[in-house]
């Protein structure tokens, strides 16, 4: 054990950690999710400490060989070494304080390692005055908080991407899969499956640049500011150059925003991001409860889909087959909804020049993220791949279908129309032998009124053919 | 017009009105909603105003006349008259202020009136001193909404009571329907329609239970407490009788809580009748889209159950009918469920010695109760008492299914029944004759396991029956 | 009374109202709010109805002299005329079928008037052959939503406008007024009261930005989709000149989706105007809540703002005044954050080619609108342009803080300066007068570095200056 | 490697693994937040399975041999062994068949080790046959579930009280402290601080009391049901007897459900139980947001209390403590509030005869309860143990209010005290100055109105005392 001291005393150290007196502290403060830090968060900070370190020793004011150090010690945290050295919890008071301390004490640790140096000499290289210099907390978090959002939301983005990708190669696939469309649950006019594949495709492109336009919000950021955002303490010459050093590490054009008390304080942009996921999750919702609406059955169901098998569905019924990975993505956005709420609490909570409440955002932010890219990668590869139509049942919902006479209506009206559905819906009989008996069309207007492609494509088909007159 | 004053100055008032300077005010400085306050909480409220003037009157401190008139104003709108006098928007600033003072000027006012005198003589009955003596807004307002949240509560109550019995009487009325349980959306092993009637009642009993519960803990007032509970200007009389008048004059057994102070600055009560309403929502939700489901088609989806045909469902598609009194019970259950955010928003914001976003909490709670009273009588009336079972189709999904060799499972094993019911989904035909095929159980055997009532009520008839020998 | 009909049978009317028989239908399935509809929806869907006569004119469909009676209806409808003939509640089940029924009658009723004819006569005029011609509510109501929301949304907007000139003109007034910076409620370094006035209006200039952005996103409409997206029986032509027509009409760009079917079964274009309204009102929050902590007192509290006093704030305390403008703030955003969570569980209910849970998602989306207009406009009126500041009480605290010993961290290092800090904490004297005695820095420096303006302007008006040497 | 197979195939498991086929797919499936299952729930787990198989043994089905090494495997996991062997992600599709499946494999597997067999042999003991003997997924994971939570829950109540008893304690320590009452934030009324700390006690013993309540509803069990409720598979001996076994293994008293079917599909006693925990949380809040409050300053805030230091509060303010354990006290209170969203979505999914949606239940149900229990035991450890006030700075506040003048009302009434009030605050001078000058009351009344004592416990030392008559 070495000792360490800061100004409330002095702490006992192992000496193995590269970690300090107040990393030691925080574990003893904060044990709330007994979870960890995330791996790419504290990548993001190492980054931002390097943009850091590399504006200061620019305007002169950190030494060369300490900064060259720093700038080593973060290189390796970068790359994945010592994420081991990270032992606070990611919920924590103090606004992440904690988080930038630990991260500040590894640095200057193993920089002293580096330099031939003990660890604990922070009269050599501190953490406050090296590794944090021209910093605080208050712009630290909140700007790593942005490099490691970009870093998993670009992820993201790429998994909606094959979503949208292979929704458009199912569009192609089941195009001349007739079906029945419903509205209400109740039996409407036909579409294709196809065309209900494209309808999620068209969501979901719109979800992504959503997702896009919200992390674009992210460029903007606080460093510079230091502790409230008047840039107290920080070199100008630094403040005009860090934020390129940042964007020059992390190919993300990351640019000081203007009013960076406004950055400091304001975390609106966070909310914003979370919000552009649950608007997300919202649409694929909705695409995997209709799939497993469609996928119902074998026997007792819709059964318009075969999902892939991709486990026995039951520990009782032999020979089940559930559609479950349509009920993990359900799931992970239910779990994205929820954190979006813990989420707009605490942005809702900022006082004055700071919102205290960064970690619980960043925490929160993290894991939807995570779960969003997952079951989604999960729900393309493990469903969506593997889809197949059921062709015949879709074709036989059709044919028994009544909801077809809407397709009569500009030729026969919506009163008669209603009359021969009721007529059809109470005879159990077929809706063109209806028609037929009544005399009221011709069978090559029935046919062609009913056909299905003139049914599900009304609106471009009829360009250029001709029409039959309209009564109406 | 007249003029009144109050400490910051004189306002202009129209003669004809009862409300005086304070409500002038605070129609100008609030028009949020648009909306009016609830005709119930006024009459909560006068009660309130009522039990504090008896109580007053008793200790000794209101002048007699004054009370009688008060009381007598109060009797008035209690009966429902005067309710035009209160034009304050339900959202407000100041934790109900005006509230208070827009009901303590129509008192005074009132009462000068009936004693006589011109409006605005405040000299002689003042709505501080008189109408609103040894209170506080801090303990009139959130003791009015508990008169108001119980007389809307028992109502929400009595409903769900009818709902609940309903929901008995078609249990009794389908107990003889047998038909596919589903779960996973996917045929699982037989039920009765009336077993899932009982389950809907049975959970509609617990979530009545619940809102029960939490009216509970209404009775609890911190009415004598004033300002901040600590009862600053209150008489110890008055302290002592006050609840005891509310209790007389509307029924419930309010109390004086034992701890003024928190009673004052906590709201959490509020939370709780939240809470309650949004477990039950969930329950109606879940009951709701089942009831869509079972009546999805009816051609083209389950057709199992018949709804009353409550109007056209559609402007274009003739003769379509929609549960649509099932999606607006959905609607309500979303909409109780964002106002449960609201008050959870509003709960939380408490500060010091008051919460002083009552007036967003007491407007989201009357509304909660509105709606999830009005919703559920409606589906009670409209839906339930004239649903119907489609017995046939319930029927014709049982005989198809695979489903139902789960309960050959004691008897063949979970391996063997997974290998006879994959062979029958690939065959698509019926379990009984690929089962009679492997000569693995007797046809006795097998007409017992697989008779619909042992399949449905086995835990039941079991008793005191031989079962065969268990091979397991 | 009149007898009207429809598919399901004979229904009574009364004789003197434009409604019709589903109206009355309506009327009986759904009292559930006891609301009454949005007059700017009401005047939405008549531009609607306009937009869809004129297209049918021009294809040919609709015959002249009707169509003119319907425009001229409609016309009237949008000028205020008949709002008091849509008595259905907000808040239906039928996805607003209702409604569009409503609109239909009412338009063909007044129309038979204008051509002389009595009401009823819909074998002359029909609601829904003519007034919903080549319509479905599927691809009406959403659209009318869209307009209404633009309507209204346009209106927000400029109220936000409003409020961030006069945070920049306040910017400007407290520019010199230097005061305590606080971060976790702590003291902190110093910032001017006219930095934090800019930092709010840069928040909520972001926070406009996101509500236009959204509301670009409703130009995008499913009018010519009708039932279920596949524009079945509307005319080509029809369809590509619908959109136009309503932009003419409206002065807003709407377009056709290219997908209908997806603009008609996804609803996430809702979920994210709402999402837009609660990322502001956290930013309105944040700045109300400060407000009322820096007008905490005016004795025993911050005291650093005078308010304009709005209206007494009490009934029992005398003189007090409360920050009344700003709690209503909070509220009316508790509100919008709370509507958000109903739209949220609306739009995650779709079910394939519709999401029928529209009606509750407009409900909340116009009382969102309205709330925060009205909130923001009452913001901005009665707090923000009466706002004073109290400078010498921020001088004062200022004078006696610590936390401006931050300022000569670069130039004694953060442990050095600590200890300082501890040294006037303990002591209860002036920093300066320490450091002083300390000996670390000449007057000259002392003076320089804790200068108002270069402790708060630090990163500015150190450009071209020269700075001294650091020693860290 | 061996090989392992269930109806959909071969796969192969690692040898030296105790879970088998269906735990590898699970594992395949879904990697959603990267978490492992909750370490009490596996236990809990086991603790079902043991009931389980000694109510089989009972029953007679269940071979002895078996059901005694079953048993044993299972007490090793219930005594922490073999928890590496639950790989499965806590959200996952299939309603939590795969953990089912997992605990089966293990169980077996460890049973077949026990009795000198190899892994695999599950012709010998089988998963399905006997670990899930008369069980489904659908009874024995939300049982699981139950006992988890009440082990959790438990663990909740008991640190819940602590922290009662501890601000019981406080409100005795500070019951002499006077300090100004706060509504609106703006002076009031004097209080003592152990008035509030008593405030804070009786809100957290009611808090408590409805998670004990919320408790006692999971003692209902579906243990039994199999897999829709209907008992199907299970022996009446089995039903009438595991709840028993179960309730004598975990001390608590669990009962079978009457309505069996009702338990399985509904879910809402879970949301019961994150109802509590909101409510709970948001009397925390307001608590911690109260201390943060006083705390401020400690020269620009209230500076009412003095909190332990825990940590140095900021990388570049020296010297500067921040109240960080009230601010991760909040934190973990949004993340209980977030989670409870993410049930209410989930538990509003419930479909027919189950609700898949548990896994994700269950997920977050956990996290809040030890989010809350460690951040509750953690902040009346590190804050409320150590905290003190500062009765010098609590004194002076009250002694330069103006809000003291509300306890003369009574006797000079309302608006002489308002007119008063105004006095002293523009001309900042003391209210008993000004009282005095104005020659209302004797000085010895002055005195008796205004003492701290009769201010801040009128209405309990008034009883048996002489009051002055009352002019009002």
């Amino acid at each position: 054990m070495r000792k360490e001291h800061d100004f409330l005393g002095e702490v006992p150290v192992p000496d193995d950690v590269y970690y300090g007196v107040q990393t030691v502290r925080a574990i003893e403060n904060f044990h709330i999710t007994g979870s960890r830090l995330d791996g790419d968060f504290i990548r993001s900070m190492a980054l931002v400490k390097q943009a850091a370190a590399m504006a200061n020793m620019k305007s002169g004011r950190m030494p060369k060989k300490i900064g060259q150090a720093l700038l080593q010690a973060a290189d390796e945290i970068v790359s994945g070494e010592w994420l081991d050295q990270f032992p606070v919890d990611p919920i924590q008071g103090g606004a992440g304080t904690s988080v930038n301390m630990n991260m500040n004490e590894v640095l200057c640790n193993r920089a002293l390692e580096i330099l031939g140096q003990p660890k604990g000499r922070y009269d050599l290289i501190s953490p406050n005055n090296h590794a944090n210099m021209a910093q605080s907390t208050n712009d630290v978090f909140p700007t790593s908080m942005k490099v490691c959002l970009l870093m998993k939301g670009r992820k993201l983005s790429r998994v909606l991407q094959e979503l949208e990708l292979e929704l458009l190669a199912k569009e192609d696939a089941f195009k001349d899969v007739l079906k029945m469309g419903r509205t209400h649950l109740q039996d409407a006019v036909p579409v294709t499956l196809g065309q209900e594949m494209g309808a999620y495709a068209s969501a979901v492109h719109r979800g992504r640049e959503r997702i896009e336009r919200s992390l674009s919000g992210l460029h903007l950021i606080n460093l510079g500011g230091t502790a409230v955002g008047t840039g107290l303490n920080a070199e100008p010459d630094y403040i005009r150059s860090v934020a390129e050093e940042l964007a020059a590490r992390t190919g993300e054009p990351f640019r000081t925003a203007s009013n960076l008390m406004d950055m400091t304080s304001n975390t609106d942009s966070f909310a914003d991001v979370s919000c552009a996921m649950k608007c997300i999750a919202l649409v694929l919702i909705k695409m995997a409860n209709d799939i497993r609406l469609m996928a119902s059955g074998p026997r007792c169901g819709l059964n318009e889909l075969k999902l892939p098998a991709r486990q026995p569905g039951s520990s009782i019924m032999p020979g089940k087959i559930n559609p479950v990975m349509a009920e993990v993505l359900d799931q992970a956005c239910y779990q994205v909804i929820g954190n979006d709420l813990a989420i707009t609490l605490a942005v809702e909570n900022g006082q004055f020049e700071l919102n205290v409440m960064e970690p619980v955002m960043a925490y929160n932010l993290f894991r939807s993220l995570e779960c969003l890219t997952n079951a989604s990668r999960a729900f393309v590869t493990h469903l969506l791949k593997g889809l197949e139509a059921n062709d015949s049942q879709c074709q036989y919902w059709v044919d028994h279908s009544v909801g077809v006479i809407t397709a009569l209506l500009p030729h026969i009206g919506y009163e008669k129309a209603a009359f021969l559905a009721r007529e059809a819906y109470d005879s159990h009989r077929p809706v063109r032998d209806i028609v037929r008996e009544h005399h009221i069309l011709t069978d090559a207007q029935i046919e062609h009124f009913l056909s299905p492609w003139s049914m599900t494509h009304p609106g471009i088909t009829g360009e250029g053919e001709d029409t039959l007159p309209i009564s109406g």
